[in-house]
């Protein structure tokens, strides 16, 4: 028989990220997945399938149990509001329990928090005071935080390290800054029950190679990836703004160091299996940007370690759909840093995380969902 | 006929800060005051003294609806739970609405923060940003916030000024700081609507002169003044621990800058006065230890500006109380920095702020409430 499963809440699961993290857990045989999602930027219709492709990779001989473990409870609910929380952690108390937290759930659009800050502090700070509260309350101290990148503000060194200065410098990214320095202060509170690791990512991209799942951003999508692949299905068709081709980087025009998605959910599979260890946390503080501390929180990067500019991006992805880019150069965009690339040496040594997946294999990934779902989820079952 | 009175909704009124600044704002016959208090750490009774001490100020021939106005309305409510603020809001819609708010209310043991970090980052930044939320849909953009010197950590200069690094090094200063950064991302979202000052106390002190309204900390008072003026009137016999006396200070022992809470109270009324000028925020960014920005937010410093060693308050405690204190020399304290001391110009020039009370006022005005109410509040009306 196999080993029990260990069930992991998911916060968000049923968006970009957090769809293809519940799949690896699923896949990785030791976890079953509960999720809390409101569905303000995503569709259930997602989390069907990831079941489905977890159960297409069972053996021919497996039992309805097994394929009933891959099976995703969802909770359609708000994760500002504290008791929609409460309600599953009521729930499972029957049902053998939460073992840990994977905190996706997140508003994520850097332009817009400045705009709306309330909003965002609500679904990004609340939030995660109202997980921690409700988890303390039930005796779940293992969480996994979803954090980002932008926690550094303008690299001053690059590749960048987890022990550099966090200087967020838009809204968003003091509520990824905020976040972890609450987990921080919670897992320095005690040291003896609570465990947390932040993720801080780098530029995500790419979906499953099935094309079941993927980026469905509503309206024109802010990142560079999923933009480039809804033009070659038609959209937007005055072309690429690229903004400033006059850095000092390889072609001029920005760098960042994108991830294929399936590498960066890996990496939660393996935060889960780091937690429960004690080595990770040794020189914790120092090493992710804060005082030293005793308690048990750890931040690494998740990232390829290498950068890809605008225009590289450009041709990967015309080598991928066979679509000819229309691109335009436009001045920079303020509070756009030239290069941002992350140093994954930490993850790798304490994690056992490596980025695998190259660039060719993430645009033919994007391509393939993007072609077999041009319109994403939208009234698909 | 006097100008109606604007009114101000003062979170944790019945504290010992809120109840000298409700009594200032009622004063100032400028304001009428409502507060939100859930009386974790403080009395009713505090209240309706202060309704006592405005009306006794009144002319003999003040008119019942003089009186009336210094009536506090009071909402016995949480604020960390949403919907207790809008019920406030909803009420006074058809009260004539509430003109601004001075946020006073939190959790403030910078030792308590450390052990329960979730019940803090809830009481003082879920509440927050709550507050903000309802502010926000009902239109009401003045905000006055109870900010404190520990946003500073440890002083890289000394007379401290609002454009130091912000560098907390507890969890309830975090929780101050965060409250800080929320407050100037909302202002930087809307500069034709919000407008909010941060005043940044450093040690309040003393007591109303009348004796009738004071500082009643539960359990062995954490600050230095509280608890020598509560060992004179018979508590804590031990007597007390003076936490080391080798610091390069006047006398070896730590230097504070307390100030007299009627100045501090006042300062609030200066603010509210504030708040509506367009020059006082023109810097205000960099002023405040941010970058800069379009916003309208301004940090202001709320000290004396001189520095008083422990030694020199327990010798101006004898004086007005007329107390032999027994003192025993420990251990430096981790975490305590030899000398906090504000540069208080910036107030000054922009408030027109002064703290022009002293030591033997303070002293004075402090065991005058000690001595008439040995017991604080408990059990009195
Ligand atoms: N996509 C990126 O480039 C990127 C980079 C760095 C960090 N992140 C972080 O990764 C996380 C996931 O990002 P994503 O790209 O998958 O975004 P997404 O919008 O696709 O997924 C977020 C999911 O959370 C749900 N959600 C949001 N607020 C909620 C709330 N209050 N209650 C319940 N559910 C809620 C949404 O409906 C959605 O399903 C976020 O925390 C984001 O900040 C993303
Ligand atoms: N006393 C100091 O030395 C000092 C120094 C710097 C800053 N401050 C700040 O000044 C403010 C007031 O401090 P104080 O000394 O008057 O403290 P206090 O405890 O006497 O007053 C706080 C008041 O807020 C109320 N309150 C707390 N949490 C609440 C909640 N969730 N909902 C409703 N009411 C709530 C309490 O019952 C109390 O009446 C705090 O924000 C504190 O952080 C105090």
């Amino acid at each position: 028989m196999a080993s029990p499963r260990k069930t992991i809440l998911i916060t968000g699961a049923a968006g970009y990220i957090g769809s293809h993290i519940a799949l690896c857990c699923l896949l990785s045989g030791k976890f079953s997945v509960v999720t809390i999602d409101n569905f303000h930027n995503s569709y259930p219709t997602a989390l069907k399938r990831v079941t489905k492709i977890a159960q297409d990779a069972l053996p021919a001989d497996a039992s309805d149990d097994d394929k009933k473990a891959l099976e995703i409870e969802v909770y359609r609910g708000d994760i500002s509001i504290k008791s929609d929380i409460e309600k599953i952690f009521d729930e499972y108390k029957s049902k053998g329990g939460i073992w840990g937290v994977i905190h996706v759930a997140a508003l994520k659009s850097v332009g817009e928090s400045g705009e709306i800050p309330i909003k965002y502090y609500e679904n990004n700070i609340t939030a995660t005071i109202n997980l921690l509260d409700v988890m303390e309350r039930n005796q779940v101290y293992n969480i996994v935080y979803s954090s980002s990148a932008t926690v550094y503000g303008a690299p001053p060194e690059c590749p960048i390290s987890e022990s550099s200065p966090l200087q967020p410098e838009s809204c968003y990214g003091r509520t990824k800054f905020m976040s972890e320095l609450i987990l921080k202060d919670v897992c320095d509170s005690a040291p003896e029950k609570w465990r947390a690791i932040s993720l801080r990512y780098f530029n995500p991209a790419g979906a499953h190679p099935s094309g079941q799942i993927g980026e469905d951003p509503r309206g024109r999508p802010g990142n560079l990836l999923p933009l480039l692949s809804q033009m070659a299905v038609g959209k937007f068709p005055e072309g690429l703004k690229v903004f400033g081709n006059d850095y000092t980087t390889v072609d001029g025009t920005c760098v960042r160091d994108y991830i294929h998605i399936m590498d960066l959910a890996q990496g939660h599979v393996d935060a889960l299996a780091a937690l429960p260890r004690d080595d990770i946390y040794a020189a914790q503080g120092k090493a992710s940007g804060f005082g030293a501390s005793g308690g048990k929180y750890k931040a690494y990067n998740l990232g390829k370690g290498e950068g890809m500019s605008v225009l590289q991006m450009v041709a990967a992805m015309e080598k991928a759909s066979g679509h000819k880019y229309k691109t335009e150069v436009v001045g920079r965009r303020t509070g756009d840093v030239p290069e941002l690339v992350a140093n994954p040496a930490l993850a790798e040594k304490e994690l056992g995380f490596k980025a695998t997946r190259g660039l060719e294999e993430m645009c033919r990934d994007l391509w393939k969902w993007q072609s077999q779902n041009p319109k994403g989820y939208e009234g698909q079952e």
